[in-house]
């Protein structure tokens, strides 16, 4: 099959668009004739030699396929050959065909393409495990989220909108991208190359703070996060691209009752992820059939483009998901 | 009515037994004629200066009392007078007469007299909400709890032996308190004065790490217990008497999916306060009833000794609970 291999760890030119062996679905796999993939921020560290797959998955970047089932394990019976599936993989999907395990594929909506279909299985998981299965949101409390147009943080905005409405969604941008984030419905975004969040958060909450931040940035906003948490509050932490040691003030975190509370998705269990997924669809897949959350595409390209995907990615351009279709 | 009144703050000296106005239950209160209180490390804090006392509370220390229902509040229909109840307060514990929510009393099991009952409501709930509720301890598991022979720590033992049977409990205590540990039921005791309980813990695990640990130290064991902490581990936060500033890193928090919750009980709601105390009243005092769990009495003392009650505590000398009776 074709696939983008890496000729080594480096810049987005280690991506070499070539063969490699189609995989063999395993007794609880199915294997996906893959139509389209997306970038995730992960991809790029996995390029770069810094995030080891999972053992026993692909070496093949790619979190999530949507495409058609080509073939199935021995024990799987829910999925048919020719099914329309997305499917949340530990790697792989940069590829014709991509291996998934039988409970973490979903059936794609009838309403949805392929291009958004590869965007709701890391992405949208993502932000719905984080924000609230873990990040424990509830309605008519308040959210930051940080890194304006990024794919997880547009899923994220989109799911608070739809799942808790009452509640005040705070927004961290750059200045060209404030327009987008607010016409997605946050209702402060904060200009991070002008303003100081912590100080925004401070002032329009009267110091109560938010409930639950979704952070991608780590060290270099640790400081300023703990500050803009409220009593009882949450920092999710699911991404360091800001540093990776922080001084952490325990008393304050004591007294304020305070959770920090570090999250990835690719390295939990089978079950672990199966339960995330029955959890993901009884509660937002039936907004995406219903038309209400759609997955937000920024760019769709061929996968042998995968290389200016990545580019498009770190310049930090993109508005939404960047989609390779096969 | 008599009191332990601080004259200034400081050391124990400062507590000074004398008359204080007797107080009035509000509509939603009993009060509650004192037969036994019991001394809480943050008791030494508040009296330190350090733990001013929530709004709306007394500036009497302590946290905890047993007695009899001495009057009530125009909505209490749950308490009569003469009641024998022990109860969770956020403050004037030591005095002859303390108030407390209605809802945060309980009856007293008939086979427990006033001194045990006065070391349940702080120091049980503290133990049972850490490392259950909030620690999410689930059998078969691996725990670490720190400080000995403490009141808290001693509970905690207790619980995790009655609650998770096959739980495996890891305990640090200072050399001349590791057999009254072991007792209680430790598996594996830590001497922190010879032994560095993360290599201990390391070694013990095959580097899996425990799933929860209950820390009242904070920053001197903060990189420790981080070390020590299983894949999706919860470190639980309940004082800081090691220190208040520490370094974390978060890209290792991250991957291994771990959570850093602090935790006090005092500042809560009323209505957690009350949830929690119910989860208590189901899962704990069924355990008390049949004498499974007895509370843990170093010494018992009269209430015009809190002085040296407290000398007892900051000299460390103790093994389980310092009981004041009134």
């Amino acid at each position: 099959m074709k696939a983008i291999n890496l000729e080594k760890f480096g810049s987005p030119e280690v991506m070499v668009y070539g063969e490699a062996a189609r995989p063999v679905a395993g007794p609880d796999q199915v294997l996906i004739k893959v139509a389209a993939t997306s970038v995730n921020r992960p991809d790029i560290v996995q390029r770069q030699g810094n995030y080891a797959p999972p053992e026993g998955e692909s070496p093949i970047l790619g979190l999530e396929v949507a495409g058609t089932v080509e073939s199935m394990g021995a024990n799987v019976s829910n999925w048919c050959r020719g099914d329309r599936v997305m499917a949340l993989i530990g790697g792989g999907g940069y590829a014709e065909y991509a291996l998934a395990h039988q409970h973490h594929a979903m059936a794609i909506p009838d309403n949805m393409g392929f291009e958004a279909a590869a965007c709701v299985c890391e992405t949208y998981i993502t932000a719905y495990l984080n924000v609230f299965m873990l990040g424990g949101l509830q309605d008519s409390q308040r959210v930051l989220l940080h890194g304006g147009g990024g794919g997880v943080n547009t899923a994220a905005i989109q799911l608070c909108r739809a799942l808790v409405p009452e509640t005040e969604i705070f927004v961290t941008a750059s200045t060209r991208k404030l327009d987008r984030v607010a016409a997605l419905g946050a209702h402060r975004v904060i200009d991070y190359t002008q303003e100081d969040f912590a100080e925004v958060i401070r002032e329009s909450t009267h110091r109560q703070g938010v409930n639950v931040i979704l952070d991608h940035i780590g060290a270099a906003y640790f400081e300023r996060n703990m500050k803009s948490l409220s009593v009882s509050g949450t920092l999710m932490l699911i991404g360091v691209m800001g540093g990776v040691r922080a001084e952490v003030n325990l008393a304050l975190a004591m007294v304020k009752r305070q959770t920090i509370m570090g999250s990835v998705l690719r390295s939990r269990s089978i079950a672990e992820k199966t339960g995330i997924m029955d959890a993901f669809t009884r509660t937002v897949i039936p907004l995406m059939v219903r038309g209400e959350v759609v997955p937000l595409i920024s760019e769709v390209l061929p996968l042998q483009e995968a290389a200016r995907a990545h580019q498009v990615m770190e310049s930090g351009g993109h508005f939404g998901k960047i989609v390779l279709i096969v």
